[in-house]
């Protein structure tokens, strides 16, 4: 009965009838716990929506915590080692472990603790994750990973360059502007945020320079922006054709066995 | 005299003179109906102007309707099959069967229900996917038709990726804003509204933090949208590559010069 | 003499000190005549500055003038023929011809018409055109030429798929926002330039929807517009590596002089 | 004692304890100098606090001071040279010896002259280039360096068109909008702000256009931007995808084994 459970519960690539329904469900649940959030935030709800809201959720929070207490009976399976306490142990430890856990915890809380923890019920969404493990999408987030981190010194110094360039044109930007819109760049904190808001090209249109000099140094960074987009594009780009190199490299010709480049 | 139509309105890639004639003689009457219905929507138009638009459209139904009736007519060239009947019904199924009829469908509904379907005849406008058959342009399309399907699942992974990154991003920011502009961020879903805006760096300037730490977010939410803008272009760079590589692929072994594959 | 004069106004690769003299002399002046065109839009000027404005463009239109009559003297040289007239005639209805005539046609119109046509005189601005003739970009427009044209129906594809997006769009936003917003989303023209400053996440902000269904399709439009950046920088990345491979296509093995790949 | 201590003030890759130590100091300096110059343009600020501020201000510039004459002081083995002078001379004059001498310059210059010389602080954070000598990012920034210097010449030359786009759609823009917005599109200077801010897809919502063929325009204008973003990012990817192909130069011919270049 226990292995039949796990069997449920797994999260295995070829998966059993069984399986895919309990995941599906789920997910689904996951999703649905997800649109209450959302709406529990608008206003305008009607007293039965409400009660609906909060029974859904409850019985959302017993299904959760009947499932997390599922994978801990049946650790010994996903987890084994020497004793099933062990096993235990290392699966409330394990990623997926600390996510389930975290996800049931902020409704538990306010029975010990009496402050408003209600913005805790974003960490029940982590369990989303739990999708990644669909299988035929573990190679290409697989790929994507390899690529930032093949990347990854390049692409934070692209990072670095941006924030020098950010701080620069901030600190120039609030003595430029500062005299002509006190009130819309009063310090380098506002100047930092319309920096942020120009090299990403959001441009909000809440802060924006009005002098010759301010809108020089504004559409210079504007520009410089567009090379701070091409150039981490130019990195991941070549990454991936990288990661195609290195996936044909093994390849050998038909006729002769040797290598080909 | 059958075979003679069928010559007219076929799609066939080397065309006769009477049939580009008639191709662009439809193509035309779809872009002045296109025209016609962005008109339409325009105020202080003229009493002469309506009457003209209204026949204008009168004229074009009946122009597609018997489009439409002759290819069913000469199906059994377009469509070869046993039976003619069988051939009608194959093209009445086909992609640019459904497509014609919908482009007329909405004019004789209202014959029969009474209700406004004015917006139907936007369905009048799928017609023009008929200039894809082109041909010269077939190439084109089937090469970033092949790019996107051979990186699919890196595509959908990056948009997921985004998805949960603006879901996070629209809970913490609900939390964190709504104190300070209850009538900007009322629920989740504006502050959802707020996250896309950012993350695809548009910044229409309707919703934005003013809170510190909100700034702050969204700063590095416009931050990580450059990154998201990075992935697929990277993505779809290599993929164009690898199209390239695969079009070349009947190079031979440059050891033993034999063909590859 | 009149040799002298050709080498002076020349626009050769190796360029003599008087060459190059009279090309940089050119080009401050239609630089500074730009300058003058910005400044002459501004408010506030002095009457003095004004009268200086006139006499400077009076002296640049004689230069130019006169730059231009050489040019015709010399045709000879620059283009030749077996008659001088021909020469002259083949140099005025040249690509540079053409240009430099239209930069000071605009002065003299006015002798003969009594239209304003003070805006012609960003015809004038064309002859920075010259500018690329500076010799060692040649080789860079050229390349970044070569790639546009070799990925010239991909590019246009691209186009045609924008169009298709923002036009139905357009029309769905119309109808989804005309009864909420009739004094924004006034006609399907509107709709039509708030689907532009979408796609290409420009987002002034002076158009957007505020319904939810318009949210949300102005969130899917943004969402596909990043995808509408990425797929003409891939195109366009493929291009350029091509390039560089098609480049790299003649150099063979300096020790068996076989064909590298 | 006066090798120790170039031992703790030196950029070596291979940093000893008392180096690291020492590195981190001055770097965590620099960047509590940069939130103080950043918190003294907040307003609300305690007395306590500003004193605070003025306090660490002055001893910071005490350590740099120290720093820099340290510096000057070891320079005969950061710059070895036949004399001491000579070392200390080649020092100040080096990159870093004037970024060190800039940010501690603005504070003892109001003690000679008389004006408000506040903003030069700036230059402070100058030295925060320092930690580019990090090491392991000493090969990210000059491969970033490389392909940038490689490209150099494409990349103005797109530079330079997206100039002429700028500057030609400023003057169109300017005769269209001007007569309906004369308060927004008061000169030329205002259109060329517009432009640009259309061009890289910021777009504030300052100004923007409000005629049909001023949208129209302003279409166009946005749909080269996102060309003009496609150009640079394809650049940069070759030049990533050349840089790799160039380290791996040292490939063996496939026909005779031998070396290449």
């Amino acid at each position: 009965m226990k292995k039949k459970l796990y069997k449920i519960v797994s999260n295995e690539t070829n998966r059993s009838k069984s399986n895919l329904i309990f995941y599906f469900f789920i997910m689904t649940l996951i999703l649905l716990n997800l649109a209450a959030m959302i709406f529990e935030t608008t206003s305008n709800r009607s007293i039965i929506f409400n009660q609906f809201l909060e029974i859904f959720e409850l019985t959302s929070i017993v299904i959760f915590t009947i499932e997390y207490l599922i994978r801990i009976y049946v650790s010994e399976y996903t987890h084994p080692t020497s004793s099933k306490i062990k096993s235990a142990v290392i699966f409330i430890f394990s990623g997926f472990g600390i996510i389930d856990l975290l996800s049931i915890l902020p409704f538990y809380l306010p029975l010990f603790i009496t402050m408003d923890l209600r913005f805790l019920r974003i960490l029940r969404f982590i369990r989303f994750f739990r999708i990644l493990k669909i299988g035929r999408y573990d190679k290409s987030i697989h790929l994507i990973g390899n690529v930032i981190r093949d990347k990854k010194s390049e692409l934070i110094m692209t990072g670095f360059i941006s924030l020098i360039i950010i701080l620069i044109s901030s600190f120039i930007m609030y003595y430029v502007e500062h005299p002509h819109q006190p009130d819309k760049f009063s310090s380098i904190l506002d100047s930092f945020w319309w920096a942020i808001a120009t090299l990403t090209t959001v441009g909000y249109g809440d802060i924006y320079p009005v002098t010759g000099i301010g809108r020089f140094i504004s559409g210079v960074i504007a520009i410089i922006g567009i090379g701070l987009i091409a150039l981490p594009t130019g990195i991941i780009s070549s990454g991936f054709i990288d990661e195609i190199r290195i996936k044909n490299k093994d390849k050998k010709c038909p006729h002769c066995g040797k290598d080909l480049i």
